[in-house]
C-alpha cells in the first residue's frame, strides 16, 4: 500500500533496536481519513470472501477493525486482554509478549465467536505473531474459522508472519518491513 | 438519544449489583454503524465550541472517538494504561477504579496534548469519574483545555456526572441511567 510506505516514511520514526514509531497517525495519536483508507484497502483485499466478523485485540486494533466494520458493514468484536468480572461463559488464551516479556491472557465471549462465524483478524502490527496465536487459538476453541489475518504493519524481520504463511495461514499485510538496519526501513516488495 | 435507549432496552442486559451488559454493540461486540451514529449524536452537540482534539481512553472509548474523529475531521488520541517502554516524554497519572479494585497508570505523549489544545474526552461510560479525573490531570499537567466530556453512558446513580457538573466541567452523556434497581433500568429525562 503505497500511501502506508510513503506515511511511515514521512511520519515514522526507526529506532535503534528495530524500534518504529508510528504514535503519530497509528497506535497512540489516529488519523481518521488514514483509518478509512486502510479499512478500504483491507475490504478490497477480503472482497468475496464470506467473511462474517472482524475480530481484533485491544486497544490499537481497535480503530482499523471499527473502521473496516463500517466499510464492509459487519460486527466487530474486541478480544480483551483482562477478564472483566462481567463475562460469562468466555474462551480463555494465553499470549506471551516478547516485547513487554510477559503472558496475559486474552479472552472473548462465547456469544461473540461460534462455528457459524469466518473471521478476519484486524491487527496495527505483526511482529513475532503472538498475538495471532491466541486469537488462532480462541477461534479454534469457538470452532470458528479463521479465514484472514490482516495487519497494518509486519515487521517481517520479526519472522512472524512468514511462519503464519508456511503454516497455510492467510496473511495480508499492508506493508511488511524487512528491516529497520541503522534507523533506515527497507519495504519488502 | 432516543435511539441509544431504545437498543439499551432491547439489547442491554441489567444485572444484579447496578451492573449495565450492553456488550453486544457497545464494548465487545460494536455496531459500526451504531458507532456512527453516536459520533454523529455528539458531533451535534459539540458544534461551534472550537474542539480541535479528541482525546479517549482505550479500549472501550477508542471506536467512539475514532468515529467521531471522522465526522469532525479531527484528529484522535487514545491514553493508554501501561507505560510504553518506547515513548518518551510522557504525561502520566494515576487513576483508582472501584469496579476492578485498583490503581492503575494513565498516560499519553506530550507530542499530542499540549497548550494548543481545546479538547473533548470521549469514552463509553461515566460511573464515579475516576477515569475522567485522570484525564483532565493530564490535561492540566499539558497545559490544555478540557471543553467537554462525552459518554456514551452515564451511570447517574454512582455520581461522577454530577459531581463533575458541580465543578463547572462540561459533561455531556447521550444517555443517563439513574437506577437499575431490580434488573429494571431507569433513564433520567
Amino acid at each position: 500500500m503505497e500511501t502506508l510506505r510513503n506515511r511511515i516514511l514521512e511520519d515514522g520514526k526507526a529506532l535503534p533496536g528495530g524500534i518504529l514509531k508510528v504514535d503519530n497517525f497509528l497506535n497512540h495519536q489516529m488519523d481518521p481519513n488514514f483509518m478509512l483508507e486502510i479499512a478500504k484497502e483491507f475490504a478490497r483485499r477480503l472482497e468475496g470472501r464470506g467473511i462474517n466478523k472482524i475480530v481484533t485485540i485491544e486497544a490499537s486494533g481497535i480503530a482499523p477493525a471499527i473502521m473496516l466494520g463500517y466499510v464492509m458493514q459487519l460486527p466487530v468484536v474486541f478480544i480483551k486482554k483482562k477478564t472483566p468480572k462481567t463475562m460469562q461463559d468466555m474462551l480463555v488464551s494465553q499470549v506471551s509478549s516478547f516485547t513487554k516479556d510477559r503472558t496475559y491472557t486474552v479472552c472473548i465471549s462465547r456469544d461473540f465467536l461460534n462455528a457459524d462465524d469466518k473471521v478476519v483478524f484486524i491487527d496495527d502490527y505483526l511482529a513475532y505473531g503472538n498475538a495471532a496465536r491466541g486469537v488462532i487459538d480462541l477461534c479454534y476453541q469457538a470452532g470458528a474459522e479463521i479465514d484472514t489475518m490482516g495487519f497494518v504493519i509486519e515487521k517481517g524481520f520479526q519472522g512472524g508472519g512468514d511462519q503464519l504463511r508456511y503454516e497455510g495461514h492467510n496473511v495480508e499485510s499492508l506493508v511488511i518491513i524487512d528491516s529497520i538496519d541503522n534507523c533506515e526501513i527497507t519495504f519488502r516488495d
